[in-house]
């Protein structure tokens, strides 16, 4: 079986950088979808369903992975089930995608062990028995090595991944992430060199750890002194598009031989109808000329 | 409806300040609940929920609270519906004790209020009609104030709580929580000071802010600085008991007048049958006996 790394080598070496975030809200869900699926048992789980599955479809050849972001799914229990059929769907129509779990958990130790069988499953924790969960998880750092480790150890012996959240995109990070320490390090390159540390024994042959971390897009100088502090670490970067990333942000994230990145997009590609840009264009067709458009400006601007 | 708080008074003032932490682990569950729920169509779902009933049952007159871990039975979603059972079956039973959902989320703004419907749950958001979710929910730091901000506004409006992470009980902790800032400050202290802050507006009649504190007993020297530190903050205490924080230990964490904390233990009250004191007493007993040591030993501290 191939890594979540060896997944994402071989996306990045077809010049594919995008993942596309599959943050379904039913307010937001074309009507045309709405209907197809209002005579269901639980309409608005198979309105996620059939709004993921036609995502997927129309964006699977211009991306590196999918990310599904948990807030979304668990607040149901249908709905949460309409994401382990994605992740089956994914995993069946689409094997060679990796597949990010957002779900930015951590705890102690042994409340950990759960989590990361919860998310990262094990076919025996997972009520899906075909269903081997995704490929990779997103963290929190705050708790330290202890909390991300239980995680860590079972990305290592399932060849997945885990990315902890370094240097976050939304406004309001800045009041811990960037404080600055008594030897003038902010925190944030503090917390990722710690990331860089409890990965380094997880460095595989590409360079890599399966020990990733997220920094946004919308501090470009934060994320570049990062890309250059972490040689052997990926980034899961949020804030392009929707959030303001620019694709000459991005690009910072990027090592020179064009690897090492992973550049999310959520609102800004599936719910690209709602945009000027894509005005009058059927929803799938808009949801693929955004990712299109993603994927040509970030390659552009890594030449 | 009274709100979390006014609850949480009551309790204070009967001299109950232990929380029961419902970590069910199927591994540990005794074996009659296991035998009495094996024909049963999902064998653990049924044995978490018949576990949990019993525990609030045998201490519902000794706690000031229950605390329910969400790791435990997010897993599958038959467990996770044991806990939404467990849920109802409190609010039914015993409508004037508290429910943490300790579930440690935190995201970007628009995520964040996903998650803060999905767990503080207006009914709208929940699946089960009469369930309207736990009294306060467990929130991580890390991405700052518009990460949190939206489960503040529900419980705002809702009556109900926050309970952020400022020093966790786990020895991994330290690489970040107790990093010194520029001014000297430990970044547990400015994260502290940040909490106060973004709960000041919510501060009630009673004195205290419905935005509290994770505040792990395992440090008390750093509990009794947080404690002069952060007058108007509530203070979720994870780490007695079984973690090796004493009752004198935990003292630390509550004001002159014996208000201010909430205790929590879990694996040392609903695993007690397991441990020497508590040797060849029926499983419950061990529970209620364990529950009314440690509430005992709290009170004596506190004189």
């Amino acid at each position: 079986m191939p890594t979540f790394i060896d997944k994402l080598k071989a996306k990045w070496n077809e010049g594919k950088f995008v993942c596309v975030g599959l943050d379904a809200d039913y307010e937001k869900i074309p009507p045309f979808l709405k209907q197809k699926t209002s005579g269901d048992k639980f309409p608005e789980a198979s309105a996620f369903y059939e709004f993921n599955k036609s995502i997927i479809d129309s964006t699977h050849d211009l991306v590196c992975a999918f990310k599904i972001n948990s807030a979304f799914y668990e607040a149901k229990i249908e709905t949460w089930e309409s994401m382990q059929h994605t992740f089956r769907y994914l995993q069946t129509a689409y094997p060679d995608i990796p597949i990010i779990l957002d779900a930015k958990r951590a705890d102690i130790g042994n409340t950990s062990e759960r989590y990361a069988l919860g998310t990262l499953a094990d076919p025996q924790f997972d009520s899906l028995d075909d269903n081997t969960g995704p490929d990779a998880v997103t963290l929190a750092p705050y708790m330290g090595e202890d909390s991300v480790g239980p995680f860590i150890k079972v990305a290592a012996d399932e060849g997945k991944g885990v990315f902890i959240l370094v240097r976050t995109s939304n406004p309001g990070a800045a009041a811990i992430q960037d404080a600055l320490l008594q030897d003038g390090t902010p925190v944030y390159q503090h917390v990722g060199k710690l990331v860089a540390q409890w990965g380094a024994k997880l460095v595989g042959t590409r360079g890599y750890s399966s020990v990733g971390a997220v920094v946004g897009a919308t501090n470009p100088d934060q994320l570049a002194a990062l890309r250059v502090l972490l040689p052997q670490t990926i980034f899961l970067v949020p804030g392009y598009g929707a959030q303001g990333g620019s694709a000459a942000d991005v690009a910072k994230a990027f090592k020179p031989d064009r690897t090492g990145a992973i550049i999310n997009s959520s609102r800004g590609i599936i719910y690209a109808h709602k945009s000027p840009a894509y005005a009058g264009m059927p929803w799938e067709r808009a949801v693929e000329a955004a990712t299109l458009a993603a994927k040509k400006e970030i390659a552009a601007a890594l030449q």
